[in-house]
Order: C-alpha cells, then structure tokens, then sequence
C-alpha cells in the first residue's frame, strides 16, 4: 500500500540535506545522473518496451506511443540536456538584495529552495528526468507523480536517478517517484501539506484543473493558452500574416500557439485575404472560423459559433473577428484571453504602450510570434511551465522561479 | 442580502481601470484620502464612539478597546500615514529585468499590480486605511472585510476614502467595504475565486487559521511567531541578556516577540544568571520556564512541560532549554519554530554560518533583538503583515509584495 506520508518524511529530509549542501555537490549529482543514464541505455529502453507493448494493446494513438517511445537517440539528447542544466548558473545562494540600516544591521535578501516540490504529470517519460534535474539544481527535494502510460519507463529512470545522486554523496530521496498510478495516489500527493511546499501539474487541460480544484498544497498553475493576434489598422500586414501563420501553425498542439486573430475594420479587407492566402501554406490546410464581418470577405471561412470565442483547438482551426477599436480587442482578449500571451501587429507607438498596458497576460507581444513563451526563448535555460497565475510567478518557470528567499540579518547586539 | 458577486464584478472593473492609471493618480487620490480624513474628524469619532458604547456593553476587555478606540491625535496620525504611503516610491510599471534575445527581441520582464486584494481583519479601524492605501499604492484594488466591533467606525473610514478617492479621478470601488459582519461574509471572500487573485488574513492566530482552511483563493500567510534566542557557546553574555530582555520584554504580544531561549551547555552556568537578571528588570517579571539542566541553574525557574516547546505565549513567559550543540538547536527550532525569525548570539563566524544555512526561517538573526522583523525595520516602509509561507513573499510584506509582475516582447516581425 502507498504509504504517502513516509515518502512525505524522506522528502523534507532530503530537503534539510540540500537546504546545507553547496553547489558543487549539486552539479556533482546532476552530471552523475547524466552519466549514468548514458550508462543504462539498453536497460531503459527495455522497460520502456514494456510500455510501448502496453501501449499498443490498449490502443493508444499514434502520437500518444510517439510521446512514449524512448530510443538511443532521446536518451542521449535527455542526458544533454541534464548536462546543461548542471552546467547552469547557480540560482541558490545569491544575494539578491543587500542594505545597511541607519542603526548599522545589514539586511540580506538571499534565495534559497522553496523546499520540497511535487510533480504531477502524464505520459512523456522525459518529464521525469527533467523534472528532477530542475528541482535538484535548485536545491529542491521533488516528489514525482507519473501517469499510468509509462510507469514502467518512469521506474526505470527514477531508479537511475536515485542511485547517481547516492553515487554523488547526496540523498537518494532528492528524487522520489510514486510508484502508484492510482487516482488516490495523486490525490494523496495534493494534500500532503506539512510536506510538500509547491504542486505543479505538468499536463493538459484536464490534469490541471483537477490539481487546483482538488489541491490544498499550493499549486502554481501552468495553464491552457488562447493566445490572441490583434491586427491593429497600422499593421504591416505581410509582418501580421508571416505572424499568425507562425503562431498558429508551427506547432499547433502547445499552449503559446494562437487560437484568434481580431482584426480591425479599417484593415480587414487588405489584411484578411493576405493571411488567409498565407495560412494555406500550412501542412494542414487552416480552417478559420470568422464572425459576420470576416465571412463577408473570406467567403470559405465557416461562420463562428459562440463556442469558437475563448476556445483552446490545438488543432489547424483558428477563430476570426473583426473589431472596430483597439479597445474592442483588448475587450475580447479580457473575456476570452487565459492571461497567457497575448500580440499586437502595429507600427503606431501608441497603440502598442496601449495594448502592453492594457492586457493583462503573463507575456504581451509586439510584431512577434506568440510561440517565443518559452523559457528557452527567453534565456532561462529550461523551464519547468508556463504560470498563468499571478502570485509567485508568471510565464515561463526556470530554476529561478522554483526559489523562494529568506533574510539574513547581521548585527552587533541591536535592540529595538 | 449580501451581494458578494456584484462587489467581486466592482472589484474587476476597479483593478482593469487601476491597470492603466498612471503613478500621478494614484498618488492623487492618496493624498485626497488624507486631507478627506483630516476633514471628517468629528464625523469619524462620532461613528467610533458608537463602537466603543458597544464594546463597553459587550464588556469588552480595557485592551481591546484601546484598539478599537479613535481620537483626534490617531485619526491625524492615520492620515499622516495614508501621506507617507503616498510619497513613498512607486513599484508599479519599473522594468525588473530586461535582454535582448539573439534574435533581436527585446524581452521586458516589467512590474505589474496584483489585481484584488482580499483582507480579513479583526478590530482595529486603522487597519481599514492601511490597508486601502497600501493597495491602491501599489495599483490593486481591495475588498475589506473587517471585524464587527469596529463595524461603525469601519463604514464611516470606508465611505470618507471612497469618496476621496472618487473625488481624485479613480473609480470609488478600488477600495470596497463588506459591511456584512457575519462569519458568512467571509466565507463568501474566501471562495470568490475569479474575482479575489489574493487574500491576506490580519490578525491572531485563530483568524489566519480559518482563513488558510477554508479559503480557495490563494492565501498568503501572515503567520504566528514562535522565534527562539539561541545562545551559542561562543556568545557575548552580557549582549545575549540584552537581546534576550528586548525580544522578550519590548512588546510581548507582537508575533515578532522572543518565545524560548536555547543555552549552548559551556555556556549556561554563566549566561543563565545573567540572562534571569536582566528580564527581572521588566515591568513585569518574566516567568522562566526551563528544562531540568536550566532549573538546575537557575532554581526560582519554573518547570517547562512538553506544551512550553513552540508556545507562543505572547506574555511575560519565557521557555528555557539548555543545549549540547548548535545542532541540537536548530533541531529543536525545525521542530518548534514557525518559519518566523530566529537569532544565534555568537562570536564565532564558523557557528554564525552554519546557523544562518540550517535555520529555514523568513529572517535569520545574527546577534540583533528578533523584535526587527518588520517592514519599516527593513526599510520597505509601511507592511501589509510578516509573511511566513514560501511562495510568492517571504517575511514583511511592503508595496512591492503586493505586486506581481509580466513579460513585455517588441519584436519587428520575429517568428519561430
């Protein structure tokens, strides 16, 4: 039976080991786990055999057993990409503030672990490996919540993991994964409070809301996108349509993809068959589903339903909509935005400081593709998710978004 | 009836106003709010002394309604505050962090306000000012929920800086006052997710509990205090006494107070004397309470039971244990400690450094009263209350942790 709250314990003693450990032994741990997944090439692939199996006789789809698979080639491209998060400024340890009151206490703001995290997660075995190169880098202890899909696959790698950041001198339990893919299991970890610091669920739509919905860890959301193109009457609209043709079809299954252009009427009849010409360039033939105003020039587009404003199709669909202002845009965008990216084409000054006030999402563009919200694109290094809430962090969570701080204060005997 | 939907829709049309209000108005309706309050002195004693015939009715304890209780010099003293706030720096629109990506764009990382601020608090009317002038500094809207002792005195606040703030060009409903006292009310504040992006609790213990329990907003934890003195072998005797008296003894009723003390074994003979005289020469005596080697030492000292370790007290009352190392110290405070603040007292850089790595705490003391955990001690200015979670803020909570922040990207056309 899984015995949660022992797991919680080895956790928050990991944490006080990491909590006093330097960053040498940190890197240490990281290039040990690097190595030694290299090392255990053919083992992981045999286990992830067994879930490919699995995979095949209950019929999950194609892109689904593609997510899965793991070969020599993704092995070794993982074990890079733990060398590069070793290889990472330290984000611990840092003095991020520093003043000297007039009664002569030095007040430091310093970072340090936000302690022990929690992953939940569904089917790509890679998150695994990631999800515990980034918490240990951090200094963080992490618990890991894998789906049922590559259990196997996660087993294997987590015990890999473990025994290199043994190998290091550090705890094995930096890096602990639920070997239960119950539902119970995951909602044990969603209230294991007095143990776990943060939930992030890293996932589609469905995983997401049922760890905020059921949670009373705190969670930071890595939210769905309806990410919006807004065509201002002063666009260049070659730049607009190379835009929405890269924002909507380079990858339209990840959150940063568009889902909506809005176009202004003053440009709609210029700009509107531009993009929808550019848009057939696609692999896939992009369909748009347009209000009134957008049928009457594009007569193929399908007319919108209500359904399209707001909707998430990570698929080659893209809802339209003519608006008459800047305004209305940023009207539509607060009501069916998820405050995650959101773009303005323009070349007027004023329309873009409006637009960048306006909006509230986690990252506003101007003249760019919406599909740089990336903590990679950025320069952060990896990422962990993209927060589309406001509290702690917002947009793309690299190692410094899994750090908290604390004070240090110098004295000589002062008393208030 | 309360209709806590319709004052959660003011809230949202209040912040997306306060989003692209500059820095000028804010400070103007600051300032209005002041003068307002200068103005309606007599207006505002009178609502209060309604309080205060209530208070004296329901036999209210003298303490309490010292709290509750408003002269002309407080009300003046309030406002003078609401003015300090207003001049203080802004923390709104500063870009934190700026680079430009290698593909020409420009990633803007550019402070933001929160959006709406829940408070729930208890009895003092000043805290209904405080509160709405630190959230509208910051650029959020509020929702108030106050205590029903000080129901009367809350209302007449609310409708002077309403109406100031009106009178200044911003919408009245940045600032809004649930008069419904009832325990529904705050549940109701608690559970209006999409409207609240923040709730914080201020007051006492019972209150912060309640509301981390029940609420399904994002909380941030205003948290009880139970900071320890740890006296080191290597410490100033006469400089631990000294800490030990204020931390204990200059306002034992604040969260920030010293609750226990911990003697390095070398060390107690001499510092436990000493440290007893010293809090003798409070106004009123402090009780010991200590574990068997400190009753050996110090034989008037009462006997501590398992309930004495992690009290808070918020009394003339001190916990006593003598230790065999700094180890046995900060495990003790792991054990007991609230995340609050905690103080080593030493002369040893060896001993300094490794307390300040081991003890997870919102301010680590080295040789300084923990009594300086406190937003103007810090140089932040005015504070909202000590945080003690992780997330998002850390310690006092001054203007700048009410804020949260997002990613501005000008690009000319970049695509990936």
């Amino acid at each position: 039976m899984l015995d949660i709250i022992r797991i919680g314990e080895n956790a928050v003693q990991a944490k006080r080991v990491l909590a006093i450990a330097d960053e040498h032994s940190r890197v240490a741990a990281l290039k040990a786990m690097a190595y030694a997944l290299e090392d255990n090439i053919s083992k992981i692939i045999q286990a992830n055999k067994i879930d490919m199996q699995n995979a095949k006789e209950n019929g999950l789809s194609a892109a689904m057993q593609d997510r899965l698979m793991l070969n020599e080639e993704r092995i070794r491209a993982i074990a890079k990409s733990v060398m590069e998060i070793a290889m990472q400024h330290s984000v611990i340890g840092w003095v991020i503030e520093e003043s000297i009151r007039p009664n002569g206490l030095r007040v430091q703001k310093v970072s340090v672990p936000i302690g022990v995290i929690g992953i939940i997660y569904e089917s790509r075995p890679n998150v695994t490996v990631d999800s515990a190169a980034l918490t240990l880098k951090s200094g963080n202890a992490c618990i890991l919540r894998g789906g049922k899909e590559a259990i196997n696959s996660n087993i294997a790698l987590a015990n890999i993991i473990r025994e290199a950041i043994a190998s290091a001198g550090l705890p094995r339990d930096c890096v602990q994964l639920i070997d239960d893919t119950s539902r119970e299991s995951a909602n044990a970890l969603m209230r294991l409070n007095g143990y776990v610091d943060v939930l992030i669920p890293r996932g589609g739509k469905g995983l997401i809301e049922a760890v905020c919905k059921n949670s009373t860890v705190p969670v930071i959301e890595t939210g769905a996108g309806t990410c919006h193109i807004y065509v201002d009457k002063d666009a260049d609209v070659d730049m607009a349509a190379e835009i929405i043709f890269n924002a909507k079809t380079s990858r339209p299954s990840v959150c940063n993809a568009a889902e909506a252009m809005l176009i202004h009427k003053d440009i709609a009849r210029v700009a509107l068959p531009k993009i929808a010409k550019r848009l057939k360039d696609s692999k896939v033939e992009v369909e748009i589903r347009g209000d009134e105003r957008v049928c009457e020039i594009l007569p193929h587009a399908k007319p919108a339903t209500d359904e399209d404003w707001g909707k998430e199709y990570n698929d080659y669909i893209i809802a339209a909509k003519v608006v008459d202002s800047l305004e209305e845009a940023c009207e539509h965008i607060y009501r069916y935005g998820t405050q995650h990216s959101e773009c303005i084409v323009t070349d007027n000054a004023q329309a873009k400081e409006e637009f960048l006030k306006r909006v509230d999402a986690a990252a506003v563009y101007v003249n760019a593709s919406t599909r740089f919200t990336d903590g990679g694109e950025f320069g952060f290094g990896a990422e962990i998710g993209i927060s589309t809430q406001k509290l702690h962090a917002r947009g793309p969570l690299g190692l410094k978004e899994l750090t908290s701080y604390k004070y240090q204060i110098l004295g000589d005997g002062q008393v208030r």
